[in-house]
Order: structure tokens, then sequence, then C-alpha cells
């Protein structure tokens, strides 16, 4: 039996999608909202984590990161992310974290249940519509400060504010927000976060 | 029988959800994505459309509109949202485009038979899950104008170009971003898109 643990933060589709993997005779499906996961892995101890990064408005990035910590010290669960193609920030921030599996929410359910067995024995998995995701991640523009500074002013923080949380003058914070704005061929600063946040990068 | 279309943009969710409904024995379940949906009504003819709102990352809100154009001549379908208290923004568009249905994604699956039985008979049919939403649309602070100076800049124009569009002086598109901006308790403008963003007003 593999153990899976769903998280997803929409309770309606949660409970749906993991009915729908207990048909299958090999899975032991428990299922959680993302702030609940840490204490449920703890708790289920599952093979692997299914997990949806965008579900309803609170993405689990932030959580992602603490999920792996919980899961490391028993070298399990192993991470599989359900992934939308046109946010390859987010596939990035999931392979970062050390998602092993990558199932696109374009796909058909049948890859998810594939995926988990994939992942359970330890394989990568990363189902095929996730292809141009995975390569527009690779083409990712911004340097790793030009995204500290871009998910700052996407949170509403002023320049001075930036400045003072990340010990850099004005002027610099203003140097990066210009080239942020070049490189994602935004007309202005807003048009900046816009795209951005669009594509998952901040 | 009761003919449902379900309007998602995730397929895999999607195929899911419909193979959950589909257990019914007084539905009849097709689905499809938001793209294909105002062909799909007029091919399909269902009694009620069962829509996600803000399924993927493209919001259905833009269709809402056609998809209710496209059924108003027969009269049908009725219109049942698969709404996130947490937005009320979309809550209040839902409404505004007629929606008789509104089914919370944190409350149980069976709600969404439920609401579907209802709206197919023509009655009203809220979950109580999106109670707080609702309140919370009610009490929206911004105009009618303010939001398509706010719809704007979400979109990345400049002040000038905000001008342009709704015939308005730049002064006029600074007070009204400087109100919206004290209205929503925001720090600046970028600040008051954020905000505005994450209640689904824009």
């Amino acid at each position: 039996m593999i153990r899976v643990l769903l998280v997803h933060d929409a309770s309606l589709v949660r409970s749906v999608l993991a009915d729908w993997l207990r048909r299958e005779d090999d899975l032991r499906v428990y299922d959680t909202s993302w702030r609940a996961a840490p204490g449920r892995v703890a708790s289920v101890r599952p093979d692997v984590c299914a997990v949806d990064l965008a579900s309803s408005g609170t993405p689990g990035v932030p959580l992602l990161g603490e999920l792996c910590r919980c899961t490391t010290g028993t070298g399990q669960p192993r991470l599989l992310v359900l992934a939308d193609a046109h946010r390859p920030g987010l596939l990035r921030k999931a392979r970062e974290a050390g998602a092993l599996g990558y199932v696109g929410k374009e796909g058909a359910p049948e890859c998810l249940v594939e995926g988990i067995r994939r992942v359970a024995e330890g394989e990568r998995f990363v189902d095929a519509s996730l292809g141009s995701g995975f390569l527009e991640a690779a083409e990712m523009p911004l340097t790793r400060r030009e995204l500290s500074v871009l998910s700052l002013a996407a949170g509403g923080a002023s320049v001075a504010e930036i400045a003072g949380s990340l010990h850099l003058s004005h002027g610099t914070v203003r140097n990066y927000m210009a080239a942020i704005t070049r490189k994602t061929g935004a007309r202005n600063r807003v048009d900046a976060i816009r795209i951005s946040q669009g594509r998952g990068w901040v």
C-alpha cells in the first residue's frame, strides 16, 4: 500500500480528488489543507505528498519548504506537485524545494495516479503537458536579487521600504526595478509585477 | 434528468469532478473549459451551468457575461458558481451576471449536487459557508468609476493611458488613485492593486 497525503486548500475539490484516488486498490489516501499539512505529515507518515501549489487564494509555496523539512528526517515522503504549465515560476519553486513528481492540471487524472506510483518508488515523474512550462522556467530572466526586490514591491512595499529590508540604497532599488521592467518586457513597475505574478515568479 | 455543463479550466480537476457528479442518477454531466464554454452551451443546451470562476490562471469573469447572453434567449441554463468566500469581488460579479446558485469551495461536495438540483428548479441556492463573503461583497468600498480606474492600473496602464481610456484628466486619475489607496487601507498604489486583486475586486 502507498500512503498518500493530498494537500489542497479547497476542501470540495480535495474531497472529490481523494475519493477518486481511493478507487485505486494500492493507494491509501488522506487529505488536508495547507495550513494543517506539516502536522498531518507527522501523524499520517505518508509515502507521497501530492500537493496543489496554487489551490485557493493561498499558494502553498511558503509552506513547501516547511513540508520538506518535516519529511527530510525520515527520507519520506516524496513530494509530487499538481502544477500549471502557464506558471513556470511555481514549477521552479517546486523543483528548488526538491519535488520529485510534476503532474499537469491540464492532463488526464490517470497521470496523477501514475505519478504517485512512480514517486513512491523514488523515481522522477514529469507529465508531458508540463514541457513548455519547464522550458520557460529554465529561461526565467530575473536574478535572485531582482526577484527579492520584485517580491517586496509586489507585496506593496515602497522603494524606501525595499531599500531598508535588503540593505540597499534607494538608487540601487530603482535600478533593479528598471532592470526588472525591461527584462519582463513590461510597460512600467505595476505591469512588471502583473506579468511576473501571472507566471508565478513572485 | 438534469443536464449539467461543468465549466472549469483545469481538465484534471474538471474530469474528476464530472465523474463524481455522474454517480448521481438524475444528472447528465458534460464538461468544458472556459474558452469553449459558449459553444458548448449552444450544443449541449444544459439546464444548469456549474462554473468555477477562478480555476487556473484565467478567471472566467470576462466570459461570464457572454455565457449569460448565450443562455438568455432560451431562459436556460441557470448559472451556479463554485466560489471562494475570501474573494468577495468574484461573488459580486457572479451576482451581477445573474447567477442563481453559489457553492463554496470550502464546503462539502454534496452541496454542489444539492445546489445543482435547486438551481435546476429555478430556485436560489447559497451555501452557508459563503455568508461572510457576501457580507464583505456588500461592503465593497469602491465606486464603479474607481473600479474602472483600478482595473486599468492593475493591467499595467500608466496614468496617461488610464486618462486617455476613460476620457479623464491626469489629475482626476491621480485623485481616483489616491481615493482608492485610502479606501482600501493600502500603503500605496501597488499595495491597493494587491489588496483588491486578493479580494477579487479587479
